[in-house]
């Protein structure tokens, strides 16, 4: 919530992101300023999966931490450089752009690791540190790995700040995408047919009391209303009885080469075999994996995972991102879909993403369906 | 939702408000945003009472727009520059400052008044007029009438278009404050009690599961949940039943002669009597009341009110807003309750306020309760 207090509008700084200008208060305002809550980081911490699988990580590859030094991106809470710390780093930086840095501080000095955790406020795109470190390791991914747009600080803080011989934390990452079935389609294509009839209700009653005709409004809401309805992916908690076919790679990153480039867009061409006997295609969900292997000269000594699939016994609070289907489209066990997907950054908001999903069926008779191919939303 | 698309960082404009420099491109992606969506313009068109109040006042007093010229400021889809070019304006101009002008304008285009009705997009603060106008209309008025602090820019364009002799509407606004009852106090003290009682939980798991003493962060979160559950004010929709005491007037505005120092601070000392039988005091509901009186010399032929006073037969998108006590406070018919209300824009957000309400009961028996002050945000 960002009005600035001083007076000069001309010294407003800026970042750039994969190209584009980004302003540093709207992104505050935008996007920040929502880790600058307890209650949000402490929504973080009580993820049992991310919490199990970055403490494991940490602790179960010592050999990586002890008399080393450690940068953590986007400290937060400070809790994976406490951890990096206790696992006997020599020195960590802990680096938080929001005032969560000053709770992070205390954090730090509560569990008696002053003299090793120094925790700097600021973007880890400005800061300078007094030298290179064997180890980043950050927590930056968003639904569906990409929103939020993190990893390009990750990035920018291994090119400028990680030897050559040093381990990101998570090493590797991949996207996943799968076929789904949910009631939330008919939910929502209900909701949006609500919205539409209330909507002509509307114009009717402003015509009538008003005098006032608004139907050439009708296709600009209605398309606002597709939008909002239909086209803005999902958060979701799946089960995996939802997923109806088998699940394919979409993208796959090794965090100690990727560059901003490579991330800027997702594209992909992948197949799918519905498995369940004969259900709707809902839509399609995606998730991420990332991995802790260390690195090929210093790998891990325990490789630690860290899923967002659909499961049975685990949630995190990452969900799934689910991308419906207006109808839904009836399948049976053996149909294949072969699906296009891409995914691109919203020129409005670098932060959240634009995908176009086709996909064609041909049915285990052999008959091809029509091809479909629909836009959607990450907000 | 507001990346920037240029590669200068220096060109950042900013408005003056109050004093306080406002970063325009900030205070689109935290306030102005939200107009932008048909959805929500359909929201307030949906309300009749503000529909009603405003329809009347223009078509009960013609005599002020026909054959004059009229400014809408913040004319959002353009309905109340439709009006007066209905009620017979020879010009209106409709001022917005964001893309719903382009809806404003079809708007006008589909009802036939493009020639007398010249929708323009940008701030009033910035654009330029072809002439000063005999009428400003606007529907400015935000939760407790100076959320949003929309009057702010009403203010500017009265100082720079508006007549020696001109009017305008409404002419006149009030804010009111009563003591009330409702379950929202018990409701939120018991959400507050459980969110405190799932921290202990948090902490004892993080220093059992996870090695990490994080009780120094009690006091913060204990601050940050106050805030969130106590301190902030609610809407709602009250019965008038729920007033349980006289309501009073807290800040009366002429339109005309008001000044941007004027509404920075409310100020206001008032007594009021408790009503009901025997009740508890769960705090107090402010809302407000615009007139449409025209000017002393040139006044209305048909005064018309809009009020947001809790009532039985209507209800309004505005409702009330509700600053509650914890814990509610006994009252018997016949206290008098002497409350000081002070009211100030937050200093990180000039749209947002900060309260200070402080309240001495004076019950019937002569006795007199230990006064309390308790700060409130308007978020």
């Amino acid at each position: 919530m960002g009005s600035t207090g001083n007076g000069f509008a001309g010294d407003r700084a800026a970042t750039i992101s994969g190209g584009t200008v980004v302003d540093k208060d709207v992104d505050f305002a935008n996007y920040f300023c929502t880790y600058g809550f307890l209650y949000h980081q402490k929504e973080m911490l009580c993820d049992r999966v991310r919490m199990d699988s970055y403490y494991n990580a940490v602790f179960d590859n010592k050999h990586h931490f002890d008399g080393k030094t450690v940068l953590d991106v986007g400290t937060g809470s400070g809790i994976l450089a406490i951890w990096a710390g206790q696992a006997g780093a020599r020195k960590v930086y802990a680096v938080e752009a929001t005032k969560m840095s000053e709770h992070a501080r205390e954090l730090v000095k509560a569990n008696n690791l002053q003299d090793v955790v120094e925790v700097i406020e600021g973007s880890i795109e400005d800061v300078t540190l007094p030298e290179k470190v064997d180890v980043i390791i950050s927590e930056w991914m968003g639904y569906f790995l990409l929103r939020e747009s993190m990893f390009d600080s990750v990035i920018c803080a291994r090119d400028r700040w990680l030897k050559p011989t040093g381990v990101m934390y998570p090493s590797n990452a991949r996207m996943w995408l799968a076929p789904m079935r949910s009631r939330l389609a008919d939910q929502k294509m209900s909701d949006h047919e609500g919205a539409m009839g209330d909507w002509f209700c509307f114009l009717d009653e402003t015509k009538t009391n008003y005098g006032v005709d608004m139907s050439v409004l009708t296709k600009p809401f209605s398309e606002e209303q597709k939008k909002y309805y239909l086209q803005t992916s999902l958060w979701n908690n799946l089960h995996p009885n939802q997923v109806v076919g088998t699940a394919a790679i979409i993208k796959e990153i090794d965090c100690l080469t990727v560059t901003v480039n490579d991330i800027l867009n997702v594209r992909a061409s992948i197949s799918s075999s519905i498995s369940a006997e004969e259900t709707r295609l809902c839509g399609f969900a995606g998730w991420f994996d990332v991995h802790f292997r260390g690195s090929k000269e210093n790998p891990a000594q325990q490789e630690i995972e860290l899923t967002t699939a659909p499961s049975e016994d685990y949630s995190t609070h990452w969900g799934q991102q689910v991308f419906l289907l207006h109808p839904p489209i009836s399948v049976s066990k053996g149909d294949d879909l072969n699906i296009n997907f891409s995914m691109d950054r919203s020129k409005q908001n670098h932060r959240l993403m634009e995908v176009e999903l086709s996909c064609e069926i041909k049915q285990t008779s052999g008959k091809l369906l029509l091809p479909f191919r629909n836009k959607f939303y990450i907000e």
